[in-house]
């Protein structure tokens, strides 16, 4: 180890040490994120961002090819608007920024900074909607919303973040449940596919629910800490909204109906997850499809003949099979550096490749993921590290499985409960009897929430772990950011 | 004519008589937009949207290839930051929106919404920056802005708008100049390649530019009606905002310096002068590279054997050249209906085909450019529409330019500059002595503004029009939105 990369290393805290300072270290010396000075306001820098336009890029080309379009609504709304809707103002009233003076007058009503945008979109598809052949509204906006936090963390909570939300509408209910789920969909296959995070989708319970709707559907991903982050929701809305707003259509009979509504909405705080799932003591671990520099070069001693010309047509060859590729040809910086740069920032490949290198044909080749070098032939080496990526995209996906797996638990009582929570800091997996005031009760005592009523049931036994009273589910509990 | 076409038609007022209403009426009839609840604002609807989305991901390309990445920066900008640079303040806080309230608390200072973000990302800018290796800054976001307009128009001018606003730092004056200009072609091409609006580029005057800039330069293109639009800015800095601001680094030979600043940032506006440079009494009029859809096939009798068979296998065909296709099957719509709709909604080129057509081998295309149609054979039919649809965009480009080049008049007294202005409504091209005094008394009489100083510059006479004196340059004067 060189010396500059020792030197790096030790400026990240160690997880085990501090796990929420080497959160920080991570995010902040990687520059991905640095803090505004507004307090609990982040400012996304060029690499974090890059991250968030992996994200939306993916995302969108989903919602494009389900037949969503994009929109932009309004980001202040009058205060009368907020409060139609009774169980949504007082989820939102409480961390609302309001607008009081425009243009050097004191305004006549209080403007909301959007917490979301429910309230305007439902004013103006009041406005819109008249017939059932308009239907479905399939649209989505990419926006920033305003929370005001009391206790914020870049990505994870900030008073201001970037989201985008889907608002549609629909002629049955189970056109817009259909929908709920399709969206929900789409976001595990962001955090799969693209992100390697691993989830398990289902329903939020009563009390975990989104002001004013139906039921919420989520994600739910483990971090390296054991704790849970909601990844993405998708929310049946039934017919709240569309009856608060007065929305009204014409139906195939020529009766006055309210549509069905559901919106959904995945936000910056995933590359929080992306860090909290991959990440080690090094630095940033990224998956191939997330990174925006798949593949670095550090030419060994570059000013010795040739070296240069076999590291750019390499370069060049993986730039043809769509590999992105950066050639760290900075001078005044050591290989052992440069080393350690890339590793702190993530990029899951990089190839060493220098005079006895290019004489035997080969180029030595670090995985990120594994920490390991293996040699490998300059010969079809675009298809070679193709598959590299590609199986590090794999490797990443089942690590964080297995870590899931082998930290979540099953409770029979709550002494079992409470040592899962507290000790094992995992997932606790009981059968439970739906109780609001019981689930208040557990949070109190452990701190920890019910974060998902998993699709995948299974059958732990047929009685409450807490209330003894016959299960209604299998349900996940765990502490949560 | 059919029933339906023309109660469309009649629904847009025709622009020779009320081109204000007209201009109301397209964007409103075809759904490009709609009138928010907050007066001044408004709600950009899909179609509105996916002209913005071809805006953005062309200018969006152009800035990476030119290295310049994304960021993003908080919404809400401290009193205190947004008071730094002298002039600044002067030019924006007339039409700042105040956050005085957050979480149910009143706030210690007043918040700024953003009305542009030199002076936040200026400051961040100030903590990033330590070395001269680390130069140029080159950033970008995608945001909205609000600023708190007396009288508005949707795009043109509205409380919340869209745009990007770049910032960049550079070592020296003459990089940052470089980079000021480099970002002024590329709205050029962004106008003219994408948009098939013919812009003068050049300089503004100094009573015109940027509020803290040392100069700014401009693209400026002339309406429908005679009156330009600024469809682009970008201002050379200098030092102003980095000397405010603490901005330093340590240069190549060890000394503190200020580094040399940019600002360059397109708007939803753009899409207002789309709309005055295009259209007409019909509806929208799009450009191929801007429209959303590029062609539309209205079967004929679509029920008869064959003729729906025959329209998807085009509609293949066109879609393996990359031209965006709509069928518009519709039932219980008459094609006469289908024809007009697709007029008001510009789509450039409407292929109709019946069982008639297919025995003979062709189709009837027409061009929404010029409200002619040819017939044209079914045989290489996607390389016959694409060289349609190119000649559709050269067209509309050089319909505009003509049109300016028509409505774009010399005067050598005022006078001959009162005519030009109040009865010919174009452009007065003069020999101009710089004075901001006679520039304002100008403004006062006839309501037109030195719209840019041209970097093409003709000799028209040594004396100013106004003054008489010598005059240092031939600028173009306008009314102006």
């Amino acid at each position: 180890m060189g010396k500059n990369e020792k030197q790096f290393v030790e400026e990240i805290t160690p997880m085990e040490e501090d796990f929420s300072q080497w959160y920080t270290d991570v995010i902040t010396k990687t520059e991905l994120v640095d803090y505004a000075p507004i307090k609990g306001f982040m400012v996304i820098r060029p690499y974090g961002f890059a991250l968030w336009e992996k994200i939306r890029d993916y995302a969108d080309g989903m919602f494009k090819e389900t037949g969503h379009q994009n929109v932009y609504f309004p980001m202040l709304i009058p205060e009368s608007l907020l409060n139609k809707e009774a169980e949504h103002v007082e989820g939102f009233a409480p961390e609302v920024a309001w607008v009081t003076q425009g243009g050097n007058k004191v305004l006549e009503e209080r403007l909301a900074i959007r917490p979301t945008s429910e309230t305007i979109i439902c004013t103006m598809y009041s406005k819109w909607l008249n017939s059932y052949r308009q239907l479905p509204f399939l649209y989505n906006q990419w926006n920033s919303v305003v929370r005001w936090e009391k206790s914020t963390r870049p990505f994870l909570r900030t008073s201001e973040f970037l989201w985008q939300e889907g608002h549609t509408l629909h002629e049955t209910r189970q056109e817009a449940v259909d929908e709920t789920l399709q969206q929900l969909a789409t976001y595990k296959s962001v955090a799969e596919d693209l992100m390697a995070i691993p989830v398990i989708d289902g329903k939020k319970s009563e009390s975990e629910k989104f002001a004013g709707a139906d039921s919420t559907y989520t994600i739910e991903a483990m971090m390296h800490d054991g704790k849970a982050l909601q990844s993405g929701t998708s929310h049946f809305l039934g017919q709240h909204f569309t009856k608060a707003f007065d929305i009204t259509y014409s139906d195939r009979e020529g009766n006055l109906a309210n549509p069905y509504h559901t919106s959904w909405g995945i936000s910056t705080r995933l590359i929080g997850g992306l860090i909290m799932v991959h990440s080690d003591n090094r630095g940033l671990v990224l998956p191939p499809k997330m990174a925006p520099i798949q593949l670095v070069i550090v030419p060994i001693a570059a000013n010795k003949g040739g070296v240069m010309e076999v590291v750019d047509k390499i370069a060049d060859e993986l730039k043809a099979k769509g590999i992105t590729v950066n050639v760290d040809d900075r001078e005044n910086y050591s290989p052992g550096y440069k080393f350690n740069d890339a590793e702190m920032k993530g990029i899951p490949v990089r190839l060493e490749i220098g005079p006895r290198d290019i004489e035997n044909n080969q180029a030595l080749a670090f995985r990120r993921d594994e920490l390991t070098k293996e040699t490998i032939s300059l010969d079809n080496i675009a298809d070679t590290v193709e598959k590299l990526l590609e199986d590090i995209q794999t490797n990443l996906f089942n690590k964080a499985k297995k870590h899931r797996e082998d930290n979540t638990f099953v409770a029979h009582n709550i002494d079992e409960f409470k040592d899962i929570i507290e000790n094992k800091h995992g997932f606790a997996k009981v059968m439970w009897k739906n109780d609001d005031e019981n689930e208040a009760k557990i949070k109190e005592l452990t701190g920890a929430t019910i974060r998902v009523i998993p699709f995948e049931q299974e059958n732990l036994g047929d009685t409450c772990f807490y209330s003894g009273e016959k299960a209604d589910n299998m349900v996940i509990f765990a502490k949560a950011y």
